[in-house]
């Protein structure tokens, strides 16, 4: 069994509205020297050891992420 | 500036419907050997050097994330 985190965001080029209001709120609370907040998603895998590290690309790419408009990484980190 | 991570995952007692679905998905589309999937946000946050990590904690607190539902962790990564 290993443990494996996908990280997935907005392309830089694309709007992240989540991210604005997240960063629109810090300043209403009065959080100073923060300048950008973008906000994706993140899943917590928990695979066998006959999943290879293709098999999660193609995970990732085809059901966690929107290849259009996001981007992602992959990790394996110890279970 | 630096940039931190904070990922924000519901405690393991709260459901996930969001996972399920994903986990869901990854049974009808025929991949096998995946036992678990959690999703959470992930958010990418660039701040100045003024804000330590108290602040940080406040932050992810306040409004980042639920803490009556969601846990949550903080790290600082390379800019």
């Amino acid at each position: 069994m290993a443990r494996v985190v996908v990280d997935v965001m907005p392309k830089p080029e694309i709007l992240d509205p989540q991210g604005q209001a997240a960063l629109g709120a810090a300043g209403r609370l009065g959080f100073t020297g923060i300048t950008e907040i973008r906000q994706g998603k993140h899943f917590e895998i928990e695979v066998d050891d006959t999943v290879d590290d293709a098999t999660l690309e193609k995970i990732a790419e085809g059901f966690l992420a929107n290849p259009v408009i996001e981007q992602w990484t992959i990790r394996r980190v110890d279970a």
